[in-house]
């Protein structure tokens, strides 16, 4: 299996509801930085598992949506915390979305899963993986 | 998949039995910087793996044991290497322990398995990962 | 010259006041990793710069008045941009009153510099440094 | 699952054919830092899952052949774009050939995975892995 | 003194003319990631040491030049040997330039030094620092 | 000024003497990351600081004698807390003195100062720094 993957941050504020959150129920923030590894098991005819510059371009696409916000006012994550692991899913996602209306160009079809890890600090990171639901065929009814 | 990850580290003295090891064979030692990552499918209900306070915790109450010591004359270690890939088995299930006794909360019941990663140097890491055994039900018989 | 450097972080939401910070002026956060670095020509009787598990707490405590707030309403910060060498200088000051306070122990008051170094993200750091002045001699009128 | 990781480099030339390459259709360089993980789910008798210094001997060698090169003058790689990913599995088959020819030691024939990651800065890296199939045993017809 | 540092890389081909050199006398290549650091002993009114928004894009426009190529193909490096410190001044110097031009920005006049440092791999780092002239007074005569 | 900086590392047991020292009283042990920076004011004709290889081979063998060693037995450090700041000043004289001896070649007879830092974990280090003494002159009486 080969992989390529990117890296890049965004800074945003939120706090977080529940006791196991101690201090961190209240306002704070974090930096986060990002890789998303794209894992396929042949490269294309190029000699790659997806164009890295089209891939960083789509991470800081994806990012961009939620980098210097304070998430805690973000609609689509009300009623929710947006811890590390939580982030890592959503822009699992955000990705996934991004190969399937082809932004990665059409070889990034290939890609089998893909793996986005958040650090949030140099003693803690979480990450999200799971596999890249191929794009339906444009034969299939 | 999701994934949580917690540092810490622990220094030792410790030498080593058999050729394959040269000077190592003399007292030596080592810092070991320690990644244990936990991972399960889904999150609980407050959005985590794990309490990350509570993991950071236990791992550092199960490198107390070791941290600071000659592994030489630690009666756990007997006739073995201590060697950075037995550390990693070692920790990994001290860090399984911890989660059966329930010292990282309820909701690390649902751990499905945990890799501890020991990094020696700039240039040579170890690493063992496996499943962890639910612990079991109070109703079972 | 003699070194020694710790490391810790805090986690803090902030804005900033100014057209140079672009999205930056919104609410947003950051994860800053911390390095106190101690500096004195001469070891002491023990062969160090200073204790370092007492520098540790040291910055520890410096940086819990800080961690998991929004730094918009921390009173002291009231009309300044809490910018990345701004924050830098601050636990600058909260360290050198630290040693000053004998909290590092008597042997820090040789410490003749201290550098603090805020890394914010994997491309971007700022740090502060300078002389750390030495306490008022008990004997002096 | 155990795993033992060691870490060298290597700095070459080459360039790129195709549109997707952009600027690095150019001749241009790069330095490669280089993971080799070796996994098995048993420790040898020693206690190890490779001998670290044979594995870090084999690495070097392996490197040696492209280290310092242009790529685009080495006959093995003809016709191929020597991307990231591509390398990855250059290296890694030149690992498993070095296990298969012993210069691992006798207790690397029971390694049975390898992952080779290439870091080419610090925002990108590229990694092959796969299984390692065993060498044919000496009595097998 | 305050500091503020942001980081980019490159990645060039080029080779060494003198024995000292070995190996490296062949066309190879590497990539370097790239750390200026900007030093003045006062904050401007904004809090800030210098716009690291404007920092980053000068920096990525003076890597511009030389990114992907051979640099033994550059003019302005005929008959040099572009080593790494080499290379840490002329970075330094273009550096210099866009602070003299007003690229980062008219508070960036009081930056008193710079460092830049390139990595050149995990285990060999070379830097160049200076102090950074003031521009004209356009009053001067 | 001009830097190069060479990275290595050793592995060594010891124990503290001192109450300031805690459990580190105990024999424990250490893994050393070691840079050794050099600087000089100007290049000399091959465009270098210091050959670098030499550089990596000298750090090497100052770095050997001590490698997989219990520091309390070896006899230069007898009634000596082998600190890491402490370690850092000796491996400095170790690096002078090869200079001194002509081990990294003539032009590094031109070196004016040396920083060795060693990392202790990913949350401590130490460092010392000084100014190297330039060789007697061949005729000099």
């Amino acid at each position: 299996m080969y992989s390529v993957c990117v890296r890049d941050h965004f800074m945003i504020a939120h706090s977080f509801t529940g006791d196991v959150f101690g201090p961190a129920q209240r306002l704070h923030g974090a930096t986060y930085v990002v890789d998303a590894e794209f894992r396929r098991p042949a490269l294309d005819a190029d000699g790659i598992v997806v164009d890295i510059g089209r891939a960083a371009e789509a991470l800081r696409a994806v990012l961009a949506v939620i980098n210097y916000r304070n998430l805690d006012e973000v609609s689509a994550f009300k009623g929710r915390n947006t811890t590390t692991e939580f982030l890592a899913r959503a822009i699992f996602e955000g990705m996934v979305g991004a190969i399937e209306r082809g932004e990665l160009g059409p070889s990034a079809g290939a890609v089998e899963s893909l793996r986005v890890t958040l650090h949030e600090s140099h003693v803690a990171w979480a990450a999200f993986e799971g596999p890249v639901q191929p794009p339906p065929s444009p034969f299939s009814v």
